[in-house]
């Protein structure tokens, strides 16, 4: 038996009974006469005391040798502490040590437990298994569980069922590129590992299910960014015989069930609404981050004729002239502004970017103030509504320049400033998103969504019209400070409907039946009307505990050039293997390391 | 709104009642007059009545047209039915149907929903989608839930975390073959897909989480027998500071849980326990059938010095003479016997099976028994306990020859002469594998579990002897009907006491280092003693549910040919994806048919 007690639990009423304890060496002091030991295991820490009179010379000599990190199971008699720990359940409490057994050593670590510092990532992701003995990361674990756990008796209890779907799949086109993995079996052939369950889900509700639910794994090998992983977990969810306000009003209490689950903080107040048109016009984003305000301001109609070539033409061109108002005025130095201006140019390819700052005691400091009228003036800064000490940032250009640039600009400047409220958390619905997006690579429309997504009923007028663009559907993203953390739409359950969204989407026949015939045979069998949506289970969780990595609340995660550094995965295999099993002979590649 | 009741919901007391309701035609009837449509959803079966009075003459003629797996939606009246079905909840009541809307057709099924005869695996798995809106794959596919959600509430209840890990791994040498998949991100390097969380789940008591379960996916790409695919699910446990007691009393409870909760039934007696020396030297296998009795008797002695040559040999090259005594003789005729023969030669190598057969009347009936004295044949006929109408089928030859051959005939006999009671569940525990197994092939020691399994205190002094098969650890698998469907072990939590056993295993210092590196230095940083199980989750549903394959409770399984033929996977892909993303060529492959 190595413990009757864990190191959270044992309290005043427990005084001289005789326990055994298991744990790790978290402390070790030795004060001369005394040597005390702070045993650690998942659940807290308890005091072991060691004195010669109570464990014997023998034993208290030994422990005096004993290493942060070793594994120890301890016996002995609870006594009261005589300097009490008020920090800790236990702190009242001493184990006054009669037995001790080693059970493991420990050698130097690469890092304290105790480290709060920042470490390398290289470094916490190598020896993972001792950075999640650091609090904070066995916290995010212990918190990842109470949310798979809270998600599952939400889904359980509303009758969904979870169905797990295949991970050795088909590739599907559009999206992002897939995994494959060679057949041994059926040489020459491959599976894909799926990026998401999205057909298997539509085949779900043609079976009948009904509701379904799963928590999926999902992949997706393309070159990884600061928030993307190479394989990520998806709350994926469908239901059938419903429309748009049935998935929304149960996702919503879905959220904020596992919101109280995870933070402890009850919602009652239903989430906002906001239309992608508007969230695009008044914050330059599908996904606004609402802990600050701070919206686009269209100056279209003061600047259409304003005597400034530069707004009046990214207007005649069928652009736009907005501007974000920032407080602060007195930290938009040149050097900052400049700053800022070399950020949109760079990312956003803006051609450059105009200001009108209003100093503490109301003069106007604007480079652009000369091309204007005095009455042009006023009626920008009025519209503006910019006040002393403010600054309003403003771009013409594209729509999508001038948007994403502000959007962007906006957030920057909210870190920045100061301006965002670290402890709040906005939850927000962003509903309609247009069908069709046109893609200037590829010159051809894409599906926004994806090709599945229902179109709205008074907007199937426009399918055999130049004005795809104006075709929006029922669907919905679900956004918390910024993050989106879930989205999803009603589906086609029409075969015509989704043969035509296919053919506006340029998919020829032949890629179509090679891609997608089967679920167009799937859609002859009596399909129900069905929709649903996924939530990108990390993200939710990043966004719930606010931290600024979704590794932060994976156990172990990639690094962004994919690789697990503790396993060292991906690794070579043998050629033998390959060409005899596999019949795959590795080509020469050109190592970066 | 596509309905306000599901179709297992509607009684007496709705009488009155305007409903709408949503699903499948199961089935039209057309009596002139009156048509009735059974509709179906997940949850039942609700009668719709038409007529020209109620439902006026349009709808009326329109529904003469309707077929099978039509999806409507129904608006009308609850009415008492004329005619009750006492076979359905919703059988008092029938629906007037004043407005119906066709939301999907249906073209002509391959078969019908209603059949329950034997549709061909090819036809089934093609069109999954309609098998599962059969009444028993929906069925399995809710037991499937349910079993899981058991799972989980019972893990979370005793304080386990869910963790999930990698499911892009590191290839682990020992046992079958992994599935790679090529980065792209890191060309010429590869990930495998996980056997099981094994070293994880390890690593994740090293790190502290002291109990972890998981629902994991898991991968082996081998040629698949019936009851095995490519990818399947485990309930992956693991718990700190226990020894063996502690793993199966805390897996014994959990068993019975998950199956009150799938199948209804309370088990309150202890399982049984069984060492693996008892299991096979009485039933032949590691995993008896404890349905029905017929042990394997064993008959050295009495044959030791019997006269017959082929016996006397067998014991005196080290192997084994016994029998098994099956009743209903008067069925062994010689044919039957002859084909019982040709099995255990053809699957066992057996060189011959004898045989004693004892008539209704206590005739006996033996071609070996002239080889006999008089006295020897009753020392033999008393210790087999024979009786009239009772047959002894007696294998001698090697340990694994004779035990292998006649634990399937056992099981062989079990069936054809119907023996195993089919309402009875039969759970017991086998315990204390040997920790290595000769391989003949290899002419090496293999892992008989796997190289991280705890070897017995009491036998770590047979490690630098040549006695390495005496050698026993603390390790159990449950067993069910003569289904394993889960097993562990406690775990090496000790550096130098593994890195003998990778020795003994005849690991190369090199490819020790490549393989187990990383997981022998996560052993120098402190590891608590540790241990845990697996179980197969589908072949443990598939237990429960008295079903034949696996296939039967898996959503959407493969084919024995590794295929899935709803979506067409594997598939081939295009070469210049190969090459150029992932610098790989595809060698010439010949292909089946």
């Amino acid at each position: 038996m190595y413990r009757n007690y864990k190191l959270n639990e044992l309290r005043m009423e427990n005084i001289g009974e005789e326990v055994t304890l298991s744990g790790w060496i978290s402390k070790v002091r030795d004060l001369g006469h005394f040597v005390f030991i702070d045993l650690r295991d998942r659940y807290g820490i308890t005091q072991i005391l060691l004195n010669e009179e109570v464990s014997g010379s023998e034993l208290f000599e030994e422990a005096r040798k004993y290493k942060n990190e070793w594994v120890l199971k301890v016996t002995g008699v609870v006594a009261e502490r005589s300097s009490k720990n008020k920090n800790i359940p236990t702190g009242d409490i001493e184990i006054e040590a009669k037995k001790i057994e080693v059970l493991s050593r420990a050698k130097q670590l690469p890092f304290e437990i105790s480290e709060t510092g920042n470490l390398s990532e290289n470094m916490r992701l190598t020896y993972r298994y001792l950075d999640i003995r650091r609090p904070k990361m066995l916290n995010n674990i212990i918190k990842r569980n109470d949310m798979l756990f809270s998600i599952r008796k939400f889904m359980n209890k509303n009758g969904f069922l979870d169905v797990d779907t295949p991970i050795l799949a088909k590739a599907t086109p559009e999206g992002a590129r897939d995994f494959i993995v060679p057949s041994r079996t059926n040489k020459g052939d491959f599976y894909a590992l799926p990026q998401s369950p999205q057909l298997f889900k539509q085949i779900l509700m043609v079976s009948g299910i009904d509701k379904y639910y799963q928590l999926a794994k999902c992949f997706r090998d393309e070159d990884l960014r600061a928030d993307r992983q190479p394989e990520f977990t998806q709350l994926d969810v469908e239901m059938s015989f419903v429309e748009q306000e049935d998935v929304i009003s149960m996702a919503e209490e879905l959220t904020k069930t596992v919101f109280k689950d995870v933070t402890g903080i009850e919602i009652t107040e239903k989430f906002l609404r906001m239309s992608y048109d508007d969230a695009m016009n008044f914050y330059g984003s599908d996904k606004p981050d609402l802990r600050f305000d701070m919206k686009l301001i269209d100056l279209s109609e003061e600047t259409a004729d304003c005597g400034f070539g530069v707004f009046e033409n990214a207007l005649k061109d069928g652009g736009n002239v907005k501007a974000i108002v920032a407080p602060n005025a007195e930290k938009f130095s040149r050097k900052y502004i400049k700053d800022l201006e070399d950020y949109v140019k760079t990312y956003f390819k803006a051609k450059g970017l105009a200001y009108i700052k209003v100093n503490e005691n109301g003069e106007i400091n604007s480079p652009i103030a000369k091309f204007f009228s005095e009455e042009k003036l006023t009626q920008i800064i009025e519209k503006l509504g910019i006040k002393n000490n403010e600054v309003a940032l403003i771009l013409a250009d594209k729509y999508k320049v001038v948007h994403d640039g502000l959007g962007a600009l906006r957030l920057k400047l909210g870190e920045e400033l100061e301006l965002i409220d670290k402890n709040a958390f906005k939850f927000l619905w962003v509903v309609d998103f247009p069908m069709f997006e046109w893609s200037e690579e590829e010159n051809r429309y894409k599906a926004q969504h994806h090709p599945f997504t229902s179109i709205k009923e008074e907007d199937r007028k426009y399918l055999d019209t130049n004005e795809l663009a104006k075709i929006k559907t029922d669907s919905y993203d679900i956004v918390l400070n910024g993050y989106e953390i879930g989205g999803g739409s009603i589906r086609i359950h029409d075969e015509d409907l989704q043969a035509k969204v296919f053919e506006k989407l340029g998919f020829s026949q032949e890629e179509l039946e090679d891609k997608f015939g089967f679920f167009l045979e799937v859609l002859k069998y009596g399909v129900p009307p069905h929709g649903g949506l996924a939530y990108g289970i990390d993200r939710w969780l990043m966004a719930m505990l606010k931290e600024d990595s979704i590794k932060e609340v994976i156990p172990f995660p990639k690094t962004n050039k994919g690789q697990d550094l503790m396993i060292g995965a991906p690794a070579g295999i043998e050629e033998q293997v390959l060409e005899d099993d596999l019949r795959l002979k590795l080509l020469e590649v050109e190592k970066e390391d």
